[in-house]
């Protein structure tokens, strides 16, 4: 951590912040440059500018915090990228994992035939909403423990793993009990309660980023839940809020190489709300898997015109089949696969048909 | 609501979206101008774009909404203003109402020095979190109930009503038992559960701006504490997240003027976490007030350089005086009035210190 | 200068940027902290890190500049604020300038109507585009020097000193002929050419900040204008891009305190770009004045809805008097004065009228 | 373009808007929704709200436009994608173009291995500024003309087209003098004395998109290029102002499916200004040409820590030839070219070394 003094700071002010900076611990090293003095401040344990109350005392300009405020999530404290198992799907390793579904499950019609559909696309997961939080009190909520029965309905008949969205720590226990994966999503980035509530249960989890956190702010995040005991955690970007309006979000890819050098947890790209028309989802997914993301959550829907909430970013089971195809030749291209292989994938067709 | 079509839109795409807005029982009004077809939807029911797929259907290029999507916040549904009380605390009032204290209760000690400081310079009401969202799992997390009991007791002591903030909607019943006033925070504004949480309890309601919520989702929040029955909601402006990094947060004092045209409740502005400057604080709580808040919410430290959150922007009890002092002048030029007067003043100081 | 190292920088990566630095004529003091080294830069001029090739040097993680890079713009420079005058104005005194008038110049009625309207209400400088940036090629551009003519003939026949915009560099000089004061609008505050060309004439400058510009980039482009020569410049706040849609612009009155901290520059604040919404220019120009502004810029048209541009966002002379009387209540609240007294505004009225 | 009423609009207020409609030369149709009556303008030209004035007529709440407000740039105009022409190298093709080059011309060395070093690897353009816009007046300038006969003469060394910077109108002869394509930069995209000077001149341009242009605003500026006669213009996304601080600016990759659908021009994505990091340049450059991109724009250095400018983004020519690798790859994945087959590519190498 570094205080930097103003240009009119007094040798009094500079002595005042090293004798706050010995109370809290550190040892502070002066550099006393042309214009500026800045101190150092060097310890045993992460500073907490915060809590420090350092630009509060005299002659203090600012602080500025040298390393990222995160530590379990860090490739400083993990070298290697973290695996993240969800059945025998693997988050991490040479496969590009595909979940896929619905927006919200509906019906059991059209779950269990979107299930069917994106299975034999080679999706690896199935997707839906079961607690659906709407910007609307108006708007559609979902089906509730309805939902996750049919999720789970869906799951047995077609052997994909199921993730769908957890809201209230209260729900944790609920939801943990059908799904295979929780979902924190991007309004819940920061609902620290939630966060705790998920690091305490034995599932993994996939983190969906705040529309205005930085990356650091969502690895500060994602700690919350390491730090509750539960390292099984992938990250998904699926757009922050800018000023542009011709996409819904801005899909901000360059969080994808920026991850794989910050932190050892798995990376997911959400296409279908970061752009949030269905015109434009296949080519941010290529573009996603070209940059090196781990998964993609793709939004299908068998008939994107009646879906009850996102029918505008959804795919028909057709646009995910050609998705899937192009998205295979790039995961090549750049060194990984993706999809059943057609043998697999007709043999799991098969088992749906049954 | 307008489906606008594309330029290459087919007169059976037309016909597309007028029998698909027939099902959901809209009339469809056609325009047909030089380079687009325009379609007007026309119901008995507000619709919801999201829910409708029209997106999705051939030759649609968007949907635009061309009324607000709340409606109990609305100016259509109650012209004037409305007045929520705390005790014997009115907003939305003549009187601008001074909300002040610590970011987070940390002692008895500390939070009955504050309480007594800020009711002698004429706050109206104590602030002070007992349970803290912050960032990192590190850092200090509030002293939970036994903040809250801290908070009562100041309460008893000065006769300044108390507002502190929730996080989840298992909490409510626990702080509602201590609080005068339910604070929603900035990362929780589309908590739905929590706000439906707080929308069935008997409190006032603090909400405040997330920071990348427009106005018209902040309101859409707003009323999912209305739609559950409770309309004792009182919205604030914290700042909002932009490119700028000079201040924490972004103050956007352009949201009074908009909520006091689009909505009737009242509006409280926080210049603390808006700047993250202590020395930035007065001047924007001066504008507030001239640019027509309902009232402040300012945090206030007997001993900043020491406060274990937020010290940076914390005022002295020295400085909150100033504050006091210059904007109850502001708002005399504007009308309105601030701060207790002079005698009644002395009265309550001398009440505390007994 | 600090250079922050990465968490597995090794031995001869640190001592790589030592060199560097050596030979770039700063000295390193180097910290070892816990996870990170730190190498901070000590030299006898300015470090300007995009010259310096660090950050692609082994080992480096990122590179932090301690203090602002801006200079003649500082406090650091020129403690005392700056006064910058145009005729018998004078900006960053006591008295709050303001400055209005339409923002086109579209005909000889319309602009010498509203100067001695705008005149008649206490404005002390008069507004008025000769050549406008539009953003589509087929709005209306502006009457050029025919413009400029009429704005001097409004200048002689109200007293009041004129600003327009001047757009490119080739452009100054006849600019510079007619007006008092020259606006370096919003889209241009990184022409550089436009700032040096302008740094070299021998008018005063109001330079806008651009909508995407932090206020260091703000101050960085002031200093093109102060190094080029000319001491007589004027920020100007009109409203940032954000991601809020309400508002034309977010107006980001933060600016004011953070400049009166940075720089002894006088500051403007418009509100009606930072609004664009007519209802919303008082109460944001009230708070401008509340904040500490030094002066306002204000459109106003005899009949916006007949303005060739930004009708919306004009007040009429009656909603601009009204402004002016509030306006000037809030600057006695805040010590200072706004606005003709009375008798001289009727002897220019009178003179006006002649 | 629709007129929303305010909800207490009178009739008469509603007759107003019609009125001053029928003055424009359009046709109102009125419908009225059951709490808002909007009023859809019909006509021969398009509507431009800003001129009109609508918004300050009584009882309008909001003008929106519904169509694009650009022409000649937009797919109704033209529905065929545009294929620009630099010497026998096409944009808008199945070849995905590489152009790399060094951020600034600094020395005759510097430039002429560079462009040996790009050619070799693939390139089919070179870079490199002559003049810099730059933050600070103190950085490093550009070498000016002498840059220009560098790039003119390593052009001729390499048979390289090269593509440079313009910075103002009265350049433009100059530079168009030595270059075969003139670059606008991020901060001149509306300097629009600049767009029209290129407009005149006979060569193709690149137009980068401004730091907080939306996609709209972007095309707008096209269309002044193109308004002036000239139709040889490309597209390039260099990365927009969010407030995420990892990355030097947000490359915005949404925006290439975004111009594909909204306009004929060629697509360019700039991955060095984008991200600002050397390490990240690589995956977002797959994801670039993944998403559909004409062609990718890439700084490259011989010696990136000791560059003048930007070298921390800046790419070691043996970098450069592993993207080229890679980025071939992903573009034959995605049904297109890049790069020089090797045979080709090596007779090039040999005709620089003679």
């Amino acid at each position: 951590m570094i205080v930097v003094m103003r240009w009119d700071a007094t040798d009094e002010d500079v002595r005042g912040v090293e004798r706050r900076l010995a109370e809290l611990g550190f040892t502070a090293h002066i550099s006393r440059g042309r214009e500026r003095t800045v101190v150092g401040a060097i310890g045993d344990r992460p500073p907490d500018p915060d809590a420090m109350g350092l630009e509060s005392l005299p002659g203090v300009e600012r602080v500025m915090l040298v390393q990222h405020s995160f530590k379990l999530a860090s490739r400083d404290f993990r070298a290697e990228p973290s695996r993240v198992r969800v059945g025998d799907v693997v988050f991490g390793g040479d496969e590009v994992v595909v979940i896929a579904g619905p927006c919200a499950v509906e019906s059991r019609e059209q779950i269990l035939e979107t299930a069917a559909a994106v299975r034999a696309a080679g999706a690896r997961m199935l997707r839906g909403g079961a607690f659906k939080p709407r910007t609307s009190p108006y708007s559609f909520q979902g089906l509730e423990e309805e939902g996750l029965k049919l999720l789970a309905e869906a799951r047995e008949r077609t052997g994909l793993p199921v993730v769908t969205e957890v809201m209230s720590p209260e729900a944790v226990p609920l939801v943990a009990a059908y799904a295979d994966m929780l979902q924190i999503g991007a309004r819940n980035m920061q609902n620290f309660p939630l966060l705790r509530a998920v690091g305490r249960v034995g599932r993994p989890v996939m983190l969906k980023r705040g529309p205005s956190a930085t990356i650091e702010e969502w690895l500060q995040a994602a700690e919350y839940i390491l730090a509750a005991g539960n390292d099984q955690v992938v990250l998904c970007e699926r757009g922050i809020r800018t000023f542009e309006t011709a996409t819904r979000n801005t899909l901000d890819l360059n969080a994808v190489p920026v991850l794989k050098e910050w932190t050892h947890l798995p990376v997911v790209v959400d296409p279908s709300h970061g752009t949030g028309k269905w015109r434009w989802v296949k080519p941010m997914a290529l573009a996603a898997v070209a940059a090196g993301a781990d998964a993609l959550i793709v939004e299908v829907h068998p008939q994107p015109s009646r879906a009850l909430s996102d029918g505008s970013q959804s795919l028909t089971p057709k646009n995910f089949e050609d998705l899937m195809r192009e998205a295979a030749a790039v995961a090549r291209a750049v060194g990984r696969r993706l999809g059943l292989p057609a043998a697999a994938d007709a043999r799991g067709a098969g088992a749906v048909a049954r």
